[in-house]
């Protein structure tokens, strides 16, 4: 099977690709979300998967426009912890780094351990492996990278320090997408995502629709609102609930929302994620 | 007054506190935004002004948790939009340059641009106007940075084109935060940002405190719902809800809720933002 991933080898989103498909799938590195899609879509990949939501920096909304602009589904969920490990040419010692590299992103959550080590200078870089992978390219002694533990095996590095992040709570969700919907199983607990826009903005609506489910004793397990910026004076919701619409309960309940709602859309009803747990049900 | 900032002069933050505090504020530029709450505590600046949601981007999680973690009071917000302009040298020009730099997701957003015009390199930058700043400060003839019209202005650059991002729906709602809360005023629309934790996760919870303002015909206007990085198996909800405590309904309401949460805490009431329309009522 072969699965994209937006970044190079070693991102986090490789490390999700394996976890969740296997370590003998082959994960296919592209340069943005949209050709993950496209990808999918052209057939030629078979799955993508994608960062949805991090517990720090919120949900990915770019990559909630791809669902709703593309037609694939998604088919299983997985989280990762994002553990930011300091790295170095092979060649190299901490001593010798004058700068680290990384995602600003990651440079901002290692905050703490750059101010407590002044000399080394933060230097911007596209992606976090991309950092790594720029040390072994150019022979870098000088040069740190902050990455993933799994960018340091990948390109031979030597790992100086492990847990450089601020705040240990630090996950990332990831959604795995494909051209096919996942088909329920017996015994397997499962979850749906939907977006729809509120056919009426009224007040009270969004407290009628929660009763759809409420009252069918259906759990919620993600709720978000956000303006649409396609459609001014709308909003998208985004919910994720407990079950799948194979249960009659579910279906009734998401016929039942059609009544309330326009937009709607059902981006895929798949197995609850295990890996790292933070939070959730 | 002096207002914090997190960037360098020129950022997009600088250009929302401009906005919504008026010119003749003094705009302080920080490191990271825990510095901007710190210098507010300390009375090192009178207010700071912060990037809350981003309708790419999504919800700064971050900057909720400051928030939480700082006894502080939202007491304005505005939204600005997010226009990427290229700029260059104004000894250079658009033939001349062989790289563009910015901030990777500023650099991810203008896709499109970079993708017609392949020789230009993208390169990963700190932030969008440290880009820009750098450019004069190393008299790069052959750099461009992707930044706001507002950084070209401060450092003297060209604008060589304006609207570079892919989606014409990209903006930022920042928020105004201060030692003391805003006080609600006559024929002043307010709004009210709250945060807390259900005291009980069970189906249905959430239709019941929604409950509380529905009934009460107080308009929602964002809710959002995060697992807690600190207290596993518990989610944070997110409300913004029309009206100020001042108002009974509105006070009879958040005590109503009091009796189905735990860790409850008012951010802060505040006048309905101008800015830049992007969605909401």
């Amino acid at each position: 099977m072969k699965a994209g991933f937006q970044g190079v080898h070693g991102a986090y989103s490789e490390v999700a690709t394996r976890r969740v498909l296997g370590a003998r799938c082959t994960a296919v590195p592209f340069d943005s979300f949209e050709e993950v899609f496209d990808a999918i879509e052209r057939g030629r990949v078979d799955r993508g998967v994608i960062p949805i939501e991090n517990s720090l920096a919120g949900s990915i909304h770019q990559n909630y426009d791809l669902l709703l602009s593309h037609h694939l589904h998604i088919v299983a969920e997985t989280h990762l912890r994002i553990e930011h490990v300091l790295m170095c040419h092979p060649s190299s010692s901490f001593r010798k780094l004058t700068e680290v590299r990384s995602h600003p992103q990651a440079l901002a959550q290692c905050s703490n351990f750059l101010r407590r080590n002044k000399w080394l200078k933060p230097v911007a870089d596209y992606d976090t492996a991309g950092a790594a992978k720029a040390i072994i390219e150019n022979s870098a002694l000088s040069s740190g990278a902050i990455a993933g533990a799994f960018a340091a095996e990948l390109y031979g590095l030597r790992i100086l320090k492990r847990h450089l992040e601020n705040s240990p709570g630090n996950f990332t969700r990831f959604l795995v997408i494909g051209r096919t919907p996942w088909r329920p199983q017996r015994g397997v607990k499962a979850k749906c995502s939907i977006a729809f826009t509120p056919a009426k903005n009224t007040a009270g609506i969004l407290f009628r629709i929660l009763g759809v489910f409420s009252l069918r004793d259906i759990d919620l397990l993600k709720i978000e609102s956000r303006p649409d910026p396609r459609s001014p004076f709308e909003y998208l919701f985004y919910l994720d609930l407990a079950g799948s619409p194979k249960e009659e309960r579910v279906m009734r309940a998401l016929e039942h929302l059609g009544e309330m709602v326009t937009h709607f859309r059902l981006l895929g009803a798949y197995p609850v994620g295990k890996g790292e747990f933070y939070g959730g049900r």
